[in-house]
């Protein structure tokens, strides 16, 4: 692999190790939010330039990827970290319930359809992780999904956990680099948040009875979040497990990992060669002279 | 028609009577750069809240069309307009030169695939409009759109003109509120440019020769657009010709036509029925009463 990723006391280790149970809600030390969302702003600033770069480097696109619980704030995370950015440059995408069109392609299908361009930021709001976290949880979605073979128990899991690494090692190979962000946030501050949805009565179009009814299997999702961290956390695809009980820490953490991933790839703006630098002079020449059609 | 567009000195108008001659390049009266600048923050900040209200209310979708001559400042306006904007909300398609597989489309296909969702904020940087203007200075692209029928002279433009028209009008019947923008730069603001991208090193990967060739056509150019303002500015999908001369200037008219558009939607954040208000009551109970599974 020719790109090394970023550090960080977040991300999950390559070797298998990784303990949902172990793993932080919120920050070490206690956190000012003042503090947190000034430097959040910086990190804003500094992402928003380096999308330019990325962009006029036309070589590297980004993907990141965002798989959480309900309400664990992906879609507060992604606003806050990429409201700065030239949409033009930007692609974020949904991937709720799969059409029937979706459905007739293997799982892959649907988010090769969305990755980001070169020189673009590709957002996957949710993703095929869905296949090894929800379809596992609830394998009666696999009934759907019209699978003319499906091997028994766990196999049908490694499988598609090994497709998922070896896609990423392929988009990896060809110049996407893919950052993965499980926002972790616990049972007790989703609790939190639901009855916020239900008592303020301007979050109650956010609500929906069926995050409620999910918890019942909180267990059995930790159980799939694991797994699935472990096998597809890779040096070509890493895995960060943000702490996301505090939205501004889970926000600046985030922001954090993308500045310093988009520093290392050295992006620089497309420079001419030597010919083309010599047909300037000729394109100059025309343009002070012209009379025009 | 549903919604009543609002009121602009740009506004094409309805009746066929608009001229390029006498359309403006610059501001009527100097304008102060930093005062600019200053009210177009002021626009963005509300074209961000409001495109929240847009996303959440979840019913229109609104698709802006930038069309101009080269270096007009089609990038640098989505990029100063919308960059405050959250990406998850704003869909931004550039159309070059068709693939093969486009080409063997009907010439609204393309564009069609890329309509924004309701709730979203689309932007085409080019469209379908390039079919009546690009193709109508260059004639030979026809040639490779494998045309069973081609009318002679005018009528295919006419044609077009028309499909473009009640293509419109049929995304505006169902809820897409569709704003075209018309980058009015002058042909000596143009070389000026041009040469300053020959001239400022940092900016020589911009360049393209294939831009000062285009020059020789300004005057064909001109016509095509003239023609295709008249035939397709309509009560439910206006023409806005904006002076492209002073880009402050260009970006602050851009941004406040979309705001005052966005202002007139009515946007509201969803509210629940009585029964679903009911239910939330229930689903209160078991989240302050639960055992997690």
């Amino acid at each position: 692999m020719t790109f090394e990723f970023t550090d960080s006391p977040y991300r999950v280790p390559f070797d298998g190790s990784f303990s949902v149970a172990a793993a932080q809600h919120g920050p070490e030390a206690p956190a000012k939010k003042s503090a947190l969302k000034k430097s959040l702003k910086g990190e804003v600033k500094a992402i928003q330039e380096l999308q330019r770069q990325l962009y006029a480097d036309d070589r590297w696109s980004v993907l990141m990827v965002f798989q959480a619980m309900d309400a664990a704030g992906k879609d507060g995370t992604i606003r806050a970290v990429l409201s700065g950015v030239n949409p033009a440059g930007c692609q974020v995408s949904s991937f709720k319930q799969p059409s029937s069109e979706e459905l007739d392609h293997d799982f892959l299908w649907r988010t090769a359809c969305r990755l980001p361009e070169r020189g673009r930021l590709g957002v996957f709001n949710r993703s095929y992780y869905e296949e090894v976290l929800v379809a596992r949880v609830h394998t009666g979605i696999l009934d759907n999904q019209k699978l003319p073979r499906r091997p028994e128990g766990e196999a049908l899991w490694q499988e598609r956990l090994e497709s998922i690494a070896e896609h990423e090692k392929h988009l990896a190979r060809n110049g996407t680099i893919i950052l993965k962000f499980w926002l972790n946030v616990s049972a007790e501050e989703q609790r939190q948040r639901l009855l916020a949805r239900i008592q303020d009565p301007t979050k109650n179009w956010k609500f929906s009875g069926g995050d409620v009814k999910e918890r019942g299997h909180w267990s059995r999702y930790m159980a799939a979040y694991e797994q699935a961290l472990n096998a597809t956390s890779t040096p070509f695809a890493p895995w960060y497990a943000i702490p996301a009980d505090n939205k501004p820490f889970m926000r600046l953490a985030v922001a954090d990992i993308l500045r310093r991933t988009l520093e290392r790839l050295g992006l620089q703006y497309p420079t001419l060669s030597s010919a083309q630098q010599e047909r300037l002079g000729e394109w100059e020449s025309i343009l002070l002279g012209e009379t025009l059609g």
